[in-house]
């Protein structure tokens, strides 16, 4: 899988940095893309990328501040004409996205030549698409804020050619039923699937939060995530302050990656005061302070593979 | 003054063009900027610009579709970071218009520091400030489309210093009621001020159009302009097809300037497939068959003084 930031700035765009948007490539389970958060731009943004609009099927809201959600009208309008004609997309986000998003067509007299399915989270969500598994839970930002973890599918075992060989089945289109049934037929016996092909092979979990000072929540979101997507408004400064604003501090993302055991941590939502440079530098720093090297603070077009 | 383009494709933003927005600079008749239209990615724009958004008192929308409007909620949050606090903004635009941000900014959970006042035009609009005089008609774009005529101040003429000095008034604060009142007094007498000052300066006037096929008010609203801004959409190709759309074909544009008179005008909200040398070659082309040199085809950044 692949995850690309189109936008890593918290709040307002800067020269170098727009507001926020995360790209979710789907291969090789899918070849649809999801989006999470939408901020003014990301539209401007993906004219720079090879990204389509037709393969994002899902843009998941993860709160309605106006840095992740003021580019959803465009990239809507845009979508009509680039590449979306007849394709469904589904909308996922707090309570008001449906209001934000119809009311913003009705009254700029836009219309979409595809479906909009709306799925407004409250509280909690439990959602199943293209084999992978999404859940939200809420964080605590002041308004709802959600993160969300998404389980990319398990891949079947590979076949135990040998084993099937040795019962007398030989390689044609039952091999298929081993792989995704849990049992088979052959000559009169059923025989269990598992017992000729080695274990399944889990996809990996990622885990993207929306802004949010430390709850008790993260801990289950980011649960031995492989990726974890986490805004890092404050790299450095008192935390106490951070955490008044409803924003974590670089040190609650470490604590979080420690406490939920998560591999690697990519964090974003950057304070516009800071340009790259200082960014790196702050980077180095926290590296050595830390003594750590399992996370990145990224910038716009990074691409992340996984 | 001064008019600078911010965005000047039609519809979708481009890699060179951003979607609508003109800022017009007052000065020297006031300090203030107003814009005119404010496409998503407009806020983007003005980073890269000297463009002060405190300055910014004055927010004219022509039409509410999403190319000229989408901008709007990010500006608006973003100028309470960038200079606007405490600083009243005027927003006037077609009904529908005080909707859209009161919906963008309760649904984000905005809070501006600053009040806004909202007039919306109902058929036509008749507005004073800073000395300027703003009208705006109703154009034919499908969803109502408007067109802003604005004249600047006209500047006191130059005071006749021998003819004052004839009658005894030597140069002090006497000077100024002169120069800006009908009459003053002097010595018991009451004089006709403009017998001791030169012609009264007009400014000059202002047309900035949103999108329209060409209808009658286009006449009335550009008459004997200095600066007209009007939309392009169709460089070349059918003209039954660009009125079709609603829109303006070159030819269309050219006929209005010869019908009012207009001095000098600028052709924006270019079709999103023209690169930006294509449109050169259009404009040299234009130049050549039309035989006219009162026109330019605007790039994003393009910079007007008059």
């Amino acid at each position: 899988m692949e995850i690309t930031f189109l936008g890593t700035s918290a709040g307002l765009p800067t020269k170098e940095r727009n507001t926020q948007a995360v790209a979710l490539n789907l291969a090789p389970y899918s070849n649809h893309i999801w989006l999470f958060d939408v901020g003014e731009g990301t539209q401007h943004q993906i004219l720079h990328h090879s990204i389509k609009l037709g393969k994002v099927d899902h843009i998941f809201l993860t709160h309605m501040h106006g840095d992740h959600i003021f580019g959803l009208p465009g990239i809507l309008t845009s979508r009509s004409f680039q590449g979306g004609e007849g394709k469904p997309l589904t909308i996922v986000g707090p309570k008001g996205i449906k209001e934000f998003v119809e009311t913003t067509l009705r009254l700029s007299a836009s219309k979409l030549n595809y479906p909009i399915t709306f799925i407004e989270i409250d509280n909690e969500l439990s959602y199943q698409h293209h084999g992978f598994e999404v859940s939200a839970h809420l964080l605590n930002h002041g308004i709802a804020s959600y993160g969300y973890r998404i389980e990319a599918p398990s891949t079947p075992g590979t076949i135990d050619v040998a084993a099937l060989k040795e019962i007398g089945l030989e390689p044609g289109p039952k091999y298929q039923q081993v792989k995704t049934e849990e049992t088979f037929e052959h000559n009169g016996h059923i025989y269990d699937s598992t017992q000729f092909k080695g274990p399944e092979k889990l996809g990996p979990t990622i885990a993207i939060f929306g802004d949010t000072k430390p709850c008790p929540n993260e801990k289950m979101i980011a649960h031995h995530a492989d990726i974890m997507v986490h805004e890092g408004t404050y790299l450095e400064g008192d935390k106490t302050l951070a955490n008044n604003y409803f924003h974590s501090h670089i040190d609650d993302v470490f604590h979080l990656v420690d406490l939920a055991q998560v591999k690697h941590t990519l964090v974003t939502h950057i304070s516009n005061r800071y340009n790259i440079e200082e960014v790196d530098n702050l980077k180095e720093k926290l590296k050595e302070e830390y003594g750590r090297n399992d996370f990145n603070i990224v910038k716009d077009f990074d691409v992340v593979e996984f």
